[in-house]
């Protein structure tokens, strides 16, 4: 058997990103496999929040909205966010949730492709996509087709809209070929929504060179922006002047401040913008998104094949027994690896108990995310480990860990 | 002439809310009258929002989804605010922004009133109560209606899907008269939306008794939540049932985590969610709803009405020239006052520079918020004399005030 411990610390000395893990603030003692979920805390974080709440809030009070440039918020984060995802400054905003963003880009396309209502998507999509489909659907705007991954290329035609695929799929971690699906669906006339949420910070992403229209992404996740950070929404500038977005709030107008009656939207990406956004957790966006800049996002998808590819490699060796539902190739799946067992929320609880944070996904997956800013090799390994040790020790048939609770 | 500092003092010593400014970090040398445009800082805010970001996130991680009650956030923090407005824990829910929720409101009251598609409203009502309308108008599903303020009840008709007013508007300070245009509304079978933003926390409001179906507010004015909090929706329990809105996002799923593709509401209020919510703003926004709670939202009413008439008294004697656009009775109006004057946003500035923070409203309105809770009668005097001396000495004209900024 190969020594899996010593080789996780030889790869952690040699590793050139350690240094950025003291960045964050995580206990030493756990092994955090859970940043695609809720990224970990950055250390400046903590000060930030404290100085925008303090100084900004309670002593600028609403000055603040100029002098502390709570207004230009949103572009500046969408700025900073676009190179990690082969944009340009202009084209990408942080606002709202993925949920609101979708929304607003779905409508926005089936506006530019009258004639046609059919947005195409893949069953098994990540809900809140196919949900916010549904609800132009109710609308009477929109018709949803559902084609499995082979066959989307075949599903798509003179009906079709938009394509709105995930990039990464959320379970298995598969990653959509966005060049060729983009141009496929630019071939059928159809516009293309990337859903960026498993990919940016992690991922390689190149939405100019894949000629993308649209997209969205998750600031929570491989941003490291907090719990329910604010998401961002990004729209190819050869489409901005034509396009209409219904979430039409004040903060999107051509001159939110003159307070006329009748909506214009703003020129630029800012059009996407609907209601005041939440500052707070706008600010602590801001420092996970300067923090995965500063490591650099080539160094970061790097690091990741590395650390999935180490703990495929000593899953296959030391756990046999659970299969890997991800691509075997690192550069056809996302940051994460996900394994199917019977009992994958048990084994899931087990290692959370042992301070090892993986998750589970529905029905039978235990899913481990492999955030590069901060994630061991040490940490790969002790999943491995404890794991073996879980099902060898049946510590997993605890009745405690059985008991479901409302979030997984 | 009164001697209105004698006064002012007189009342700030009487006042039995007095002792509730110290839960509020305010420097002592500002006079803060703009809280109905952004509230104050709860001196509880920081600790509470350190303790979110170092315990609940740096340390629970995703856990905390569960441990920590994030998951019941949105739910909890509307289940308090519902008293302040006359609601039933189970008819608020706080998400996202004013702007969002009027959308969704708007959407699920035309679903409601099928072959009606007029949204009835006042020209000059804040914008983006109107720009959301627009935003349904451009998806062919809406028509925007508007009618001067006394002529709404003539504009119902058989058409008119759905009424949307704000109770108080937020320059003049008017309030409609909820209970009759609500019984109007429903005499001419539309449904009724109003926006709270500028009356919750500060000013009455009974939506039971008065029957209403929906309302929206703000989270960030007089219930301080910071800059950008999130907002609310209401939803009258008698509509839960039917009530579908189109921002149809994972948190509004019956079951968000069994992951499943087709949309299920879920049955009550939380069907109003759309995406993730940003954890770190809501739960800033838990602490200002606690604290106004706490006051009560009766005394909060009473001392609003006597800050505003103290102020306007004063006014009237010590700088006449300068007309009050509110209306005289204080249950007519909101808890603010506004003046006119040719020069008003250099006057707004002129004041800003000696501390006194009211703001100005295009084009020609000196606007000052009473948030009852921290704002005290020398304030109101403060307003009022520094006002006479700028205007006396000319302070106002100054090259440097009639510079506009991005935000006023």
């Amino acid at each position: 058997m190969t020594d899996w411990a010593a080789e996780a610390a030889r790869l952690d000395a040699a590793d050139s990103l350690a240094k950025w893990r003291n960045e964050f603030l995580l206990d030493e003692s756990v092994a955090y496999l859970d940043g695609n979920s809720l990224g970990a805390l950055p250390r400046a974080t903590s000060a930030r929040i404290e100085d925008v709440i303090r100084r900004e809030w309670g002593e600028g009070l609403v000055t603040s909205w100029n002098a502390a440039g709570w207004i230009d918020l949103p572009g500046r984060i969408g700025a900073k966010i676009a190179p990690l995802i082969g944009a340009r400054p202009e084209e990408v905003i942080a606002c709202d949730s993925v949920s609101v963003n979708l929304f607003k880009l779905i409508s926005a396309a089936l506006a530019m492709r009258p004639g046609r209502k059919v947005v195409l998507s893949e069953p098994g999509n990540f809900p809140t996509d196919l949900y916010m489909i549904d609800g132009l659907v109710q609308q009477g705007l929109a018709e949803q087709r559902l084609a499995d991954r082979a066959e989307i290329e075949d599903a798509l035609d003179d009906d079709v809209a938009l394509l709105l695929l995930t990039h990464v799929h959320y379970k298995t971690g598969e990653v959509f070929d966005m060049q060729r699906l983009t141009e496929a669906a630019h071939e059928a006339g159809a516009l293309v929504l990337w859903d960026l949420s498993h990919s940016t910070g992690a991922v390689h992403v190149d939405l100019e060179e894949a000629g993308a229209d649209f997209a969205v992404g998750c600031g929570y996740k491989y941003l490291n922006g907090g719990p329910g950070a604010p998401a961002f929404a990004y729209a190819a500038f050869r489409h901005q002047e034509v396009l209409q977005q219904p979430l039409s709030g004040w903060m999107g107008h051509k001159s939110p401040f003159t307070f006329v009656d009748h909506y214009e939207p703003a020129p630029g990406i800012e059009k996407m913008l609907a209601g005041t956004p939440p500052i707070v957790s706008m600010s602590a966006l801001e420092v996970g998104v300067d923090l995965i800049a500063a490591i650099g996002v080539d160094a970061l998808v790097t690091k990741s094949r590395a650390l999935s590819e180490f703990t495929r490699a000593a899953m296959a060796e030391v756990v046999p027994e659970l299969p890997c539902v991800s691509p075997e190739d690192p550069a056809a799946r996302g940051s994460q690896l996900s394994y199917r067992h019977d009992h994958a929320y048990e084994l899931c609880q087990a290692l959370i108990a042992r301070k090892v944070i993986g998750d589970f996904r529905a029905p039978d997956l235990l899913r481990l995310g492999f955030a590069p800013a901060y994630v061991r090799f040490a940490d790969c390994w002790r999943v491995v480990s404890e794991l073996r040790d879980i099902l060898d020790s049946g510590e997993w048939r605890r009745p405690e860990y059985a008991a479901r609770a409302a979030v997984t």
